[in-house]
């Protein structure tokens, strides 16, 4: 077997913790060596459980990691653009958790780092961790759609739809999250990508929100739930849902309608294989949360990376794509706050005189 | 549009209510004429219902109705085969609720005493009703086991399986029901005869059986769940269970299993399209009881009783195969109890002296 | 029981006949004694089935069917409205089939009509048949939700997508029926209301629409796939998904998400309680057709429509319900052609300066 | 991090490859250092992939490994056995794949030398793999059984139904297989065993079998279907079904019902979250064989198994239970070639005088 990509891991809250077990025992040709974090309680955690080297300092982690080899950035989303310009100027090959910012424009910024840095480090590898994509299910509708199952895809609809937290932690987090069409729908934005083609040009967004559960979300200029439209240029069009009020768990779910057929992926949620029969009838439980539903994707997604950074493999998707998923969310997150359906022309400019 | 067929029903307890509600008001081309119940509020109810002619005595109705031309027997199924015979004597049409007795032999002098009276009355129609059998689903399953869909059903599996009534209510009843074989697995075997070609013949049969809710019922031979295997000569067999102890509400459902395929009938239970999404998990709710699940299938055999009875049509079962029925719900039973496997010829009869 | 109500259905066409069949034979207390067509040959087949008289004209049937009581108008969209406000007039009780008219206007004529008549005739009944609302599901999900079941609804998403027929039977179609958000979605919409309330204010509607399969479509300013957004004051909204390109047959499915639980109704759609496992997996069907799905709605509303007149009952649904529904419907058309939000003001003004 | 267990793998065919497999890469705590297979293709094949010592002859393995710790004997069922004992004899822990042998009375030879060795190695793990018992979904039942949630389980039916296999492999396998009951019904009979207690005392078994597909089986004494009936003692029983017959793949599934409720373990067979439709309706697929459909457990079980002789953990479930599932799973095979049932006293012993 060849040798093992050297990891390090920055930012080990709760889903740093999960990349780190990940990258640590769950992905045989990678080596977790290292980890940084601003609070030191969570580097003694990783400390005892992985046994590596911590750091409070991200600088001081790529300074003194010599043998290191990939970084993966899951940070609070206010560093995350940072982190990885950094690691990708000295080189290293960067997993980065969506998104690279909640700003398209500091987005782009990434992606100009690493066409620069690319020219000095031709192997170097780049991805931003759009989880979904290495969901089994969600790569058999790919697959069946690519082998042309149901004619042109031609209608999107997709949701996230986390459970409802009423701890009021979404309003703390509403701050800095870029809203919920940037922060939950972002994934189903990729995922419309995808399934369209990358190369699918917007046409128009429009969106509504409502406070249902969480006004003082407004504030932040955020809604717990929301619908959008995004109108392709070439007869298609995409249909999002995004909520924080979910009672019965994580709902996320994605049905692609094609000229010839329709497939759907998880619209009848579950944890398992379980059903109850009770005095009130037949039930089954939904995962609670993200990554409940989706910790398998995560596992592939740690060891696709690793692989493709050992042999200099493609990645399974661009760079440029997050970019402009980042760049559809914050359109349908200003046209949720103004109330105006926005226009783009061909090239993806504004057509902002046409009302006038 | 032709002329209604007149109908009376005998017994107007909960089901025969039921049955003089299709005909008086679901069966367009028939009419409710009379009813007999030996329980006056019975008759009042039905009067102030249907504005039906009332009896006390199921002779005198007979007598007293000069234009009738069709009796349902609904009435307590110790005195099904009673007053069917009767009914078949004097040239009536005879639909009779299962079983026909819950005695081989007392159901067999009801095929008797039709063979007999059809000689003289030639379009006499005489149906012991198996309501399954007029169910959208599973005739939708029969054409495609027909159509040779599956290749050659095989492996039957059936239950029938009420919700638990703690009120006691069974145990009073297993006194006179035949026991939970005759009683619901009746149902299921039928549909074994259906599925398989009604000149099957049975190899052996074996049941097993046990009180776990309601140890009162052995006191009658009977228990509250059982489950038994039907051995047919020819490579087939069926497996089924019954069962009065359900917590979600009614449970039939019938699997086939063919060399090409299989059918399955109700594995997903429901009572309508609607689905709940709450803080435990995803539910719907079933059926509460065999006539929540079997009411169009009830009415359905009502209006082609109702057809055939005035086309002189060929009815869609045999007369035969209801006592045929009755015959392998009693062995079973009767296997229940004495913990013996019961083997049979090719030509029906007893095997006995092979374990000697 | 009481006497029937004497019953005329114009318009036999396919759903004409269809209303005819249940008034004449599933409808216990209704006679249906006469119908009307243009077309000879679509009454030659209702006299043969029914023994009904049978009129070419409209007029002449009002003016001769002196026992007449109450006319189903199942004609041509065209002229519903019409022959609605004639029968208004003439003081019959009138079930109309959906739409009153695609116009908003003349949908409210004819509600102008009523109020004007029905001080003539208070017992007058008139009701545009919204055939999901006499749903056993959709009334399942209503009566949850109006206890409270999932909190306050606060996301409404709902779809009528049709079965593809590749006849070009829509294009021609599209000429007429207002478009499809008004053809269509009609139902959601009005489902939205029932959910919502009737007395729920739009603020906005959006709608984008494509030509997946039947580019001619525009030439009526049509589409075979639409998605629309109603916004309404007081944090609620509505998501909406019409087609007429579904390949697995009639996929008309609605959730409702409030603060505290969802309910959904036929997302998962089957045509009965067969499963098929095949070589290629488990496979149900579907029903092919909107009747299909709705025929046990359409005879409890022939059902429930002939009590309200006979007893004098409250409707189930008002007769303004249905004008607003043709307006949301006519707005979301509107937007579907000029690419344009249109946002109204708490008084059902449109704001159309916002913009400038 | 601790050190890692020194694996070893006895017999590399397909399902010891995979075993290798899940030690080598996807057992954080395990390290796979050696394998043996009388065939030098498959050592080759296992070299390649994992770079591990290989050995034609398991002797020899033992004899050289020296830093050995566990042994995995996944080779052909009739040495199960013969290399389990050596291996124990030795002080390796040992993970058998099952069952310890067909024959009930050299599975229990596997026990007894377990028991006479760990007394010289009390820290010594013998373990036969019973992989449903690591699945996420039996366990969720498992807890939920445990906690009362069904009451007292009463009633047991479970099945293993493989895909067909046309090529009539089965066949010359069921020479050695010990027949259908012992080769896939164990699994069930385990699972029967773990919902009910280990400690269950059979009363009789009964089982039938057919050959709808394979005829050519019966020369082995076995059967492609058969289903069969476990009594306990104490008003439980359960109901068997095992099949090579099925089309649309692996079909293995189970209901527990208790006194207070049901749990279904997968009787919605599915491959992953897509559903597809399609002309032909609604279709979704399942795992082709129990591999794919158990992946998961088998991964679980190789962890858990290394974690308890590293921690010197109680195994999740007795070797004396192994030998129970094969004890059971003969009878009814004995009971499927005699035709009789096989009644047992409260002390496991056969009643067989009580027909004469």
């Amino acid at each position: 077997m060849s040798e093992k990509l050297q990891v390090a891991v920055a930012g080990i809250g709760r889903m740093g913790m999960r990349h780190a077990r990940h990258f640590a025992t769950l992905t045989p040709r990678a080596e977790l060596i290292a980890v940084c974090s601003p609070v030191q309680a969570e580097l003694d955690a990783a400390k005892e459980e992985f046994g590596v080297r911590t750091y409070l300092s991200f600088d001081n982690m790529l300074a003194n990691e010599k043998t290191l080899q990939a970084v993966v950035v899951a940070s609070s989303t206010t560093v995350h653009a940072e982190q990885a310009i950094k690691a990708i100027e000295e080189g290293y090959h960067v997993l980065c958790e969506k998104p690279l910012s909640t700003s398209p424009e500091i987005s782009q910024s990434v992606v100009d780092a690493y066409r620069s840095s690319v020219k000095s480090y031709p192997k170097q590898k780049v991805m931003c961790g759009f989880s979904r994509r290495f969901d089994a299910s969600y790569r058999d509708a790919f697959t069946r759609v690519s082998n042309g199952d149901i004619g042109t895809p031609s209608v999107f609809r997709s949701q996230t739809c986390d459970k409802l937290d009423p701890s009021g932690f979404f309003v703390a987090y509403a701050e800095f999250s870029g809203g919920i069409f940037v922060d939950c729908s972002i994934h189903d934005i990729d995922l419309a990508l995808w399934f369209f083609g990358e190369d699918s040009k917007v046409k128009s967004v429009t969106a509504v929100g409502i406070t249902a559960v969480q006004p003082e979300l407004r504030k932040h200029n955020d809604r717990d739930n929301a619908v959008g439209i995004i109108e392709f240029y070439g007869e298609k069009t995409a249909q999002l849902y995004c909520s924080r009020m979910m009672a019965a768990g994580q709902m996320d779910c994605t049905e692609i309608f094609g000229t010839n057929g329709e497939i759907a992926v998880n619209t009848q949620p579950q944890s398992n294989l379980v059903n109850l029969f009770e005095s009130t009838g037949v039930r089954r439980e939904i995962p609670p949360d993200y990554y409940g539903r989706f910790r398998e994707a995560f596992i592939t997604e740690a060891n696709e990376f690793t692989a493709a950074c050992l042999n200099n493999d493609i990645l399974p998707m661009s760079l440029e794509g997050a970019v402009k998923a980042v760049r559809i969310g914050s359109a349908l997150q200003e046209s949720l706050v103004s109330g105006e359906k926005i226009d783009f022309d061909e090239s993806g400019n504004r057509v902002e005189a046409a009302r006038l």
